[in-house]
């Protein structure tokens, strides 16, 4: 039967026995973080008995608190806190680790109570951030989010762009809880034990910030108390503690990190044996939540023979899903006029956020959201998502629906250089697990393709090009994901062109001068470059023989790598060729660039010449 | 001829005469960022006529002062400071982001006078802390690092890491100049002139911090005064200014962000007309550069048939290195236990620089170790660079020779999970430009890489495995970068394995199995990934007719992408089939990992048999 843990005593026995149990637990996996999890365990055991409010038996009960272990390799010590909660049994804890385990190394959703992964450090505050996000502005639910964060992972600049959009918001329901417990990896952290250091950074940034000694559950229980009472801005408990407590052989000892104690009975003993307390934890308040309003969006017509930029098309789309449905959200790493994202923001500004140059903080506040059930698409350009790249790839292992749109891809942006070209964002994307990476040709059909994402699982992204391209499709045809367009096409074809975006024109005249010399070429539109139109490839590949890939991003990890996929197991893949971009580019036009990269009309036609015999 | 530029009157001339050039560069390019540049003219004129020692003529002079443009897009500034120091002529100014021109968009090293690309914000200040180290650590140029940032880039995490880095370190010829404008590209910025906010966020790293109006000339000139005179710590002149300074009809508004002003005349008007002021820019102090001792270094070696890691023998490696020569350096983000760049650490600590777990930061360093001539290898886990990949495009585009290091790829690591799985590393590496990609499976082979990476030009990644793996190649053997070694061979071979890493032995053991089934294989170690070896891979397509390639890394953009590369315009493409990870793999041993991915022997040895008819 739970039983409430309050005293001091019922507290520090719980903290013994939330010890005991994750010193077993990595005993048993022979591997896992003991140490890590040994420090934080007085702090756990006073949020876990006193302060948390979760319904582990409702883990979609939206009222529910938020605990993030941005910590995430004390995932020992967070078994524990279940086990005491009695979600999981004791038996399970100790499958930690191991081979079908829902415990992992690293705390992933397969847990119920797991809403997002950690264990690339820096991540789990801006993870917070999200969801406070989401329970302070968009919804009204009141639940707290609590992040257990490490000394060494301070280090990280996303750390500070989680400190700085949350103390500018004054996110007053989020509280980071840090782990002071001098020790890294390798040897000592950078400030030790100097919380003076961490506060006073935190402090500048806008927090309320507590400094109490870590095993003094006194004062951890006040702290906690201040945090859940302080309104206006977030608080961060910055908590002095020792690494291993309470284990003698390995307590604030170096070279005791990410493996277990070195003798399992004796610490056992050290901490005064097992224990079984089964706590009862604090229920959320009752909530009343409302269904999204989810109805078909109207979108944007653009007429064919037109011209309209492909991300202008995005930001009308996306305006259009806002009226339409109630649970779609916008973020933007403050160049919302250049994605137009902009457009959103004027007409649904309460779901709009503004994340400024901070491009990890965006994508993880898009995680945090659609965690609670929001649909978010965030948008910055292609090239500047590469700094969000191991919060896209963590993103993945949470399980998270995404939307991500990368603007000014390619060349094709012309005079401002290659630092603001989106190059290698293809490659990225496909490489993220169970991703779909989309890449419109044209107004139309990035309209289709934005409304598409939001029904879609997994991180979706849309590829979009800075100038306009010319409307091809009428604004009433769909395109499926995971499909293609044909866009020229005769039975006497000798040679496919797959082009995808900005290179579709180029391909279709490339056609037409082709045909002119007497060559039939077939055009594909490959606006899905993941999954790829697989039979569609097959089909034009038997009845062409020859397949020519032209792309605005670099030869690797693109367009020509996906299309090469429809080919694997095949008894006899086409004869393919591919053009990309191969140099580093610089400043010059839209047309120069194309050109110069060798991407443009006049380079498909010479590259067919070569695939097709005279 | 050069003048003297000093008084408050000739420096308000110089400042105006760098507007009117900055405006007409833009007005003659169409595009560009004006505004950016007038706010920090005052700033600018002011260090370069009075405080920056750099020999134009010279660039390479290694007591050169260093100046970096973080805020990158006030090109049309830097350009007009190079102007005024007569480095570049007024024609060639006016060429500003035309075609084939050295005056790009955004700064890169295609100008003599620029060292590292910028951009991509937030870069700088981290790339700055780079040369600073360099120059304090390293070196006794006794040289100064001057990095103008925007305001609006203090929201990105990299900049704080480098705040943190700098200001721990006391890094004190490190001067950071912070142009406060307030208005970034779609509007205000979070902070807009609260100059105090940024003011109390730096201090609390560790900074002198001095406020100035930074069109006050004379305040100006106090503060670089005093930050060359600051000793222990690094200094930040927090400057309040007016974005579009100078130009009425754009002077502090919304909407006038990178673009040429409205009309020039009247800009030119409102700024007093032209100037052609030559200013004479102060020497750099006489300095004695000593040459680096570069000796062959004395490798490790392993016996073939024992066990070993390739992360230990990098580290191994390196630290031989380290003895041979005296111009290679480490960099660590807080794991050289791990990757066991710390056995480097211990016999070189002056040439080991820790970055703690600052990915960002930990590339910037590098790549501003390698402009000054140091030959830096940085190592982390392979998942962990994902964090740095903005950096890392950004290196490539400053033509940078970065040497990179990344542990425990792929599922081979175990039980921690996919949160530290390297599973994208070869998709990312392979899309960066001018790179090169290896990827060892013994430790004589990881060795001989490790050491073949100092001579490398550009980008060259090095992937390493956690696990001990079997010795397959004696010490002596060379594995030169962009070939392949064919470890099995017959002339009956019915099918060729391409592996590399941690699955070639997995190719081996099923070569065996399928041999007894009476199926001749071939194996390729396809140690390098990029260069690729076209012609052995052409060869083993000849004579196979099969490829099956095999991969501890998600499906796209790694080892099976890249051996397609070899068949581009080949008249017809072997049939090939790819074992890569296709799930999200959880916690496990490394044996129950490989199976579970599907790339271990067996299953080898099942889709080889695929492959082969019966």
């Amino acid at each position: 039967m739970p039983e409430t843990v309050s005293s001091t005593e019922q507290l520090a026995e719980l903290a013994q026995q939330l010890r005991v149990d994750a010193v077993r637990a990595c005993a048993e996996a022979g591997s896992g973080h003991a140490t890590s999890s040994l420090s934080a365990a007085d702090l756990m055991a006073v949020l876990l008995a006193k302060h948390l409010r979760y319904d582990f038996d409702s883990p979609d009960n939206p009222a529910n608190d938020e605990l993030i272990f941005s910590k995430g390799h004390a995932s020992p010590l967070l078994y524990a806190m279940y086990t005491a909660a009695g979600a999981i049994s004791a038996d399970e804890l100790l499958t930690f680790r191991s081979d079908g385990s829902r415990l992992e190394g690293h705390p992933t959703p397969r847990l119920p109570w797991v809403d997002v992964a950690t264990g690339s450090l820096g991540q789990g505050l801006p993870l917070g951030v999200g969801f406070a996000l989401a329970t302070t502005r968009l919804e009204t639910t009141g639940s707290r989010v609590w992040v257990l964060c490490g000394d060494s992972e301070l280090a990280e600049g996303s750390v500070w762009e989680a400190f700085e959009h949350a103390g500018s918001s004054g996110l007053d329901n989020l509280t980071a809880i840090v782990d002071v417990n001098r020790l890294g990896q390798r040897g000592a952290t950078r400030h030790g034990w100097d919380v003076e250091a961490y506060s006073r950074r935190i402090r500048a940034f806008g927090w309320k910030v507590i400094e109490v000694d870590g095993h003094d559950l006194e004062q951890v229980d006040r702290a906690f108390a201040t945090a859940a009472g302080t309104t206006g801005m977030p608080t961060a408990i910055v908590a002095r503690t020792r690494k291993g407590r309470g284990v003698a052989a390995v307590e604030n000892q170096e070279g005791a990190h990410g493996k277990p104690v070195p003798d399992t009975e004796e610490a056992v003993r050290d901490l005064g044996g097992p224990r079984s307390i089964r706590v009862r934890v604090a229920q959320p308040h009752p909530h009343r939540g409302g269904s999204p309003r989810r109805n078909a969006a109207k979108l944007p017509g653009y007429e064919v023979g037109s011209e309209a930029a492909t991300r202008t098309a995005f930001g009308e789309a996306l305006t259009a899903l806002g009226h339409a449905r109630s649970d779609v959200v916008a973020l933007d790493g403050e160049v919302s006029d250049s994605t137009r994202s902009g457009y959103f923001a004027e007409e649904h500004p309460e779901r709009f956020v503004q994340c400024y140059i901070a491009e990890q903080q965006l994508v993880a506040a898009a995680v945090g959201l659609q965690a609670r059930g929001w649909v978010p698409y965030l948008a910055t350009f292609a090239a500047f998502l590469t700094r969000a790249h191991d919060f896209l790839r963590m993103a993945a292992v949470s399980g998270a629906n995404l939307r991500v749109v990368g603007s000014h891809a390619g060349v094709s942006i012309g005079k401002d250089g290659p630092s603001q070209m989106g190059l290698e964002d293809l490659a990225m994307f496909r490489a993220v697990a169970g991703s779909t990476v989309l890449y419109p040709c044209d107004a139309n059909q990035a309209a289709r393709l934005t409304a598409a994402m939001a029904e879609l699982d997994g991180i979706s992204y849309l590829r979009t090009t800075r100038g306009n391209t010319p409307v091809v499709y009428g604004p009433e045809e769909s395109f499926p994901v995971g499909g293609s367009r044909v866009l020229r096409s005769t039975a006497e074809d000798q040679v496919t062109l797959v082009a995808a975006g900005v290179t579709v024109p180029e391909a279709l005249r490339a056609a037409d001068r082709l045909a002119e010399a007497g060559i039939a070429a077939r055009v594909i539109d490959l606006y899905s470059v993941k999954p790829v139109d697989t039979a569609t490839l097959r089909t034009a590949a038997a009845e062409t023989g020859r397949l020519l890939t032209v792309e605005d991003h670099w030869p690797q990890g693109g367009l020509g790598d996906a299309v090469l996929e429809a080919f694997a197991s095949q008894a006899s893949p086409p004869r393919f060729s591919r053009l990309a971009v191969r140099s580093m580019p610089a400043s010059a036009t839209p047309e120069q660039q194309l050109r110069h990269a060798g991407i443009d009309a006049e380079a498909i036609v010479a590259a067919a010449r070569e695939l097709v015999p005279a």
